[in-house]
């Protein structure tokens, strides 16, 4: 047949994540590339008071027109209607192809303001600032970005790389308790899955303030491993996947909660307690893997349980709508011990059995 | 500073044009890669009814559980509504991001059922089947997807290739004579910017009745031009810039007028003629190019002057909104030679002067 070939070839994406307490206040040097070209500042109401005009001020410096642009916090501005209002914010600022978005606080909104930034004129720049420990140690790291949809979260996404991620360890001290062991949870999964030195620091250091002046350390660390899984898998379709541990469940909960109940790293925690007993009762993680978890969470004042009051039923039901439920099975990640793990493909009807089998 | 350095390699994406009369019918061959896989088939009332069962067949018969989403049919279905309608279809199929989304009709689906694809669960498998003259030679192909916005066409919008195209001309048999008519304007661009012996070839033939059994020769050829426009620049970011011949007044018209009073290929036919005036006057064209390009769109049917009651200054207003209004310039391409283009940057007030000039 006759046929005419297409090679549409990507460049390969490299960016750097540079991490630094105080650099919101140094970032100027780093910003060179945005002189002469329009910046708009995506923010939420917290993060635009404290750090908007640091980061404004760095790119004034550095040459930028910037703009802030300030949302609600919380997850529910994670949506198609603050989307659509941040592209007519980006209209009202003149922004074209050859501007740049950045995004400056935590997972929801370097989602949005990702996911914005992807799909404006079919792309502009993109920049992440993540203030949050969650959007340090993971959300900002890799590329995902997506806006919420009444029938599940993450819904609508897309893959769509940052060209530069500026970590200021600094902005922790303003997060309160709750976001902070969020973001706990997701350095715990990192342990977890493929660094049994950090989870055993973890396990020494015992209590969130003997944790702070090692942030910096614990952040990088994160983020190298996260590079590491980006690397091989840029469009988590194989070993990425394993950086869903704890994920399969915590979604699940999320929905069946309603978004902005139970932060994303809560039901992460309680995912990978879920994860660790499946593991258990399937002969794959070793037998005590579970309950050193839950010691570990416990001690860091992370939720290990599940809710009171849900049904298997209701479990079922979000399991099988959720994004990763490919092709009629749950890929659920399990441990191979602290520190390795394993995709392994089930169904949505044996977690929640093996979810709420009597042990 | 301490620094993670992140690399995403982008596989390069390749992926085949097949061009046949009567492929549709013979097309489950070419499907077998959708077995055991859902797919949902995007289509507007008249190609639901015209091929939706052809289409549908074929993939039954590659082994694929398909169903057929049909939207009304225009331009005015490439919204951010028909887009949130399409994502429920999705979910209410059972999508997920293992299935896969086929395109079967014009521009307009093509271009939201690849946005679509590109957005639901961060991306899942797109096929083009386009069945207009304007979908064949020029949007199937390349990447680009997009909805329309309220303030600007294709303001949304992504780069996400297909997994493959599948072309038969025998579909260009039902169209009407002005669809046919704003295809056939593209397939002048293609000869205008890089294939003279293409415009001689059109010139020759000298009528749409005349053109006619030479369509997958035809098509063919402007695919190929495409293929290595997309191969040189994916992101339309330097040299594929030369496709947007006549296109910098065409969108500006197609938004002034209002979406879906003129057709995206008959405005191209008025921004061209208009370029090659642009360029004689600018000295960069030669004296009787215009002439010669209008001679030939007159010979096609095709239009070549302004609307009538067109003010300069509702021309300059939409051409500042327009996507391709890079960095406060605009980039016009102009034609050194009937088969050989370049871009320039110029500004939108000097393209509406060289506009309303007199000669």
């Amino acid at each position: 047949m006759p046929t005419v070939s297409v090679c549409a070839p990507a460049a390969e994406e490299r960016y750097d994540i540079v991490i630094e307490r105080g650099l919101l206040r140094r970032a100027a040097p780093l910003l060179g590339a945005y002189a002469g070209r329009r910046a708009a500042v995506v923010a939420d109401e917290h993060t635009a008071t404290l750090y908007g005009r640091a980061l404004l001020c760095a790119l004034r410096k550095a040459g930028a027109e910037a703009t802030l642009l300030t949302l609600p916090a919380g997850e529910t501005t994670k949506s198609a209607e603050q989307l659509f209002a941040l592209y007519d914010a980006f209209l009202a600022a003149g922004l074209t192809r050859a501007d740049a978005v950045f995004a400056l606080g935590g997972g929801v909104i370097g989602d949005l303001a990702g996911y914005a930034a992807c799909t404006y004129l079919r792309g502009v720049d993109f920049i992440q600032v993540p203030t949050t420990l969650l959007a340090q140690v993971d959300s900002s790291v890799g590329g995902k970005v997506a806006v919420n949809h009444p029938r599940g979260k993450n819904l609508l996404g897309a893959f769509y790389q940052p060209r530069l991620v500026l970590i200021d360890p600094n902005t922790l001290s303003t997060l309160d308790e709750r976001q902070f062991g969020a973001g706990l949870g997701e350095v715990v999964k990192c342990g977890c899955i493929a660094d049994s030195a950090l989870f055993e620091l973890l396990e020494s250091l015992g209590s969130r303030k003997a944790l702070v002046p090692h942030l910096p350390e614990i952040v990088a660390r994160c983020c190298a491993l996260k590079a590491r899984y980006v690397r091989e898998d840029p469009h988590d379709h194989g070993v990425r996947m394993q950086l869903n541990f704890g994920h399969t469940l915590g979604h699940a909960l999320e929905n069946a909660l309603g978004y902005g109940r139970m932060l994303h790293g809560e039901g992460v925690c309680i995912g990978m307690a879920a994860a660790a007993r499946w593991g258990e009762r399937k002969g794959v993680t070793p037998p005590g893997t579970a309950k050193r978890l839950v010691a570990l969470l416990d001690a860091y004042g992370l939720p290990s349980a599940l809710p009171q009051g849900l049904s298997p039923e209701q479990l079922a039901e979000t399991m099988a709508l959720d994004k990763k439920a490919e092709g009629r099975t749950v890929r659920a990640v399990l441990l191979n011990r602290i520190g390795a793990c394993d995709v392994f493909p089930m169904t949505a009807r044996e977690l929640v059995d093996l979810t709420f089998e009597r042990a």
